[in-house]
């Protein structure tokens, strides 16, 4: 079993170094009750919502930076843990990409960069096109997708044809859109990715105000095992993720030998 | 806006003609307590599960059958109404297909072959191979999918993208299977479906032994707006077709915009 928590936290806007504290707290505290993978949010490594791409730049850092060396350092404390967290990278293109990182104890295993970019995020952040990693683990392979990359199924599901046991997914769910945010709505996404693929999910949302504290859990059945509510720091639950490989769902029914993938190719562009 | 009753039946087993009467009286019986579009369960004009091939084939019926004349007739007591159905199609290949019909009043609209075949169904089916057809009428486009078909993303979004305002899924959701059946868990992948393409979602289930009851329809939120349980003949809901069609869900996010398909068309086969 595969002990997961999806932390919680409120990063201090535009304090770099303050929010890196933090989150090697949390690392660090998770990994000692027993985290084996730790989740963390959407571009947790700073504040604010960076809808300026000047402010962003202040606080982009790139995979070498100290935070994610504090994260592999909290993973030394627990044999094979691992960290997932969002931050705003300095690509070494020039541009400014919505990334996560994979962390363990030898360091950054792997970066992605979020291809699908949520309303004024495009303004600041260019789209990334490399298909969403899946990380060989101790405890399972780990994919990555991040925030409103989970309403493309097609993105999801590409992560789960690469073999993601788990599906890791740094998120800021704001809470000022009723029907379209975060909490129960991307609660109700994840279920279905998870159902839909038959892989574990797990949502690190940023909790305070302005964002919905959705953090969850979901089972490969799509079950919500956890989920963390506002006011607490984290949602906590045990995946297998030897049960994400069986994708049999009733005697003959296997879902990814059932695909016809022949037949979705031909699906590009919607009828207007 | 558009008054939609998904019917849940209990086809008479092997009883073609007993089975027809039951399903034109309930056409009639909700098109004349209002309902615009009238979804009825999978394979409803034939009783039994249709494992066996040979018992498939005797309770195999054309389009041309006079079941969908009762419907079309039933249509004419209401402007623009139409009916979707499932049926055990003798196909004029001499193959048997789970297909369903689009009703109006002036006869058969379209028919569907379903292109994911549920379990022990591939003993007795072939699979369709067209894409869900999408049927303009009064009461907004009507994409088909039938119950399997719906844990494919990739073939409901073939629907939505070809236009779909709302979708009609005939469903036989078994309750032997917690977890992986119908009810709440097909439900769940409903309401996943109409939150991802923004699509209305309707799923008319058999009712009585064996069957979850779990008849539904989603809004294009993927707010349950009705479903029917155990003992109950219907779930009836108005959606508004044209909501459908509104893909922004936040000041630039479009989900049919945002989408990546260039990106998409990598994926085909899983890792094993």
């Amino acid at each position: 079993m595969t002990r997961i928590a999806a932390c919680q936290l409120a990063p201090v806007p535009d304090d770099l170094a303050a929010t890196a504290e933090l989150t090697g707290d949390a690392v660090r505290e998770a990994i000692s009750e027993g985290a084996d993978l730790v989740v963390l949010p959407a571009l947790v490594t700073t504040g604010g919502v960076l809808s300026d791409p000047e402010a962003a730049r202040a606080v982009a850092i790139a995979p070498g930076h100290g935070v994610f060396a504090a994260w592999a350092a909290a993973c030394t404390a627990r044999h094979g843990a691992v960290v997932v967290g969002g931050f705003c990278e300095a690509g070494d293109d020039g541009q400014l990409y919505n990334s996560a990182a994979v962390v363990d104890a030898t360091g950054v295993r792997a970066v992605y960069r979020c291809a699908h970019l949520w309303d004024r995020e495009r303004l600041v952040f260019a789209a990334g096109s490399a298909a969403p990693p899946v990380v060989e683990t101790l405890h399972g392979r780990v994919g990555v997708v991040i925030n409103y990359d989970l309403r493309f199924p097609e993105w999801t599901r590409t992560a789960a044809l690469g073999g993601a046991d788990v599906l890791a997914v740094p998120v800021a769910w704001p809470d000022a859109q009723p029907g379209e945010g975060g909490g129960p709505d991307g609660q109700l996404v994840a279920a279905a990715t998870a159902r839909l693929d038959r892989v574990a999910v797990v949502c690190a949302d940023r909790s305070g105000p302005g964002w919905t504290g959705g953090s969850c859990v979901l089972s490969a059945g799509g079950q919500l095992l956890a989920a963390a509510g506002q006011g607490r720091s984290a949602a906590w639950a045990d995946i297998d993720p030897e049960a994400s490989r069986d994708k049999v769902v009733s005697g003959l029914s296997d879902l990814w030998l059932d695909r016809r993938p022949e037949l979705y190719d031909r699906v590009t562009a919607p009828r207007s």
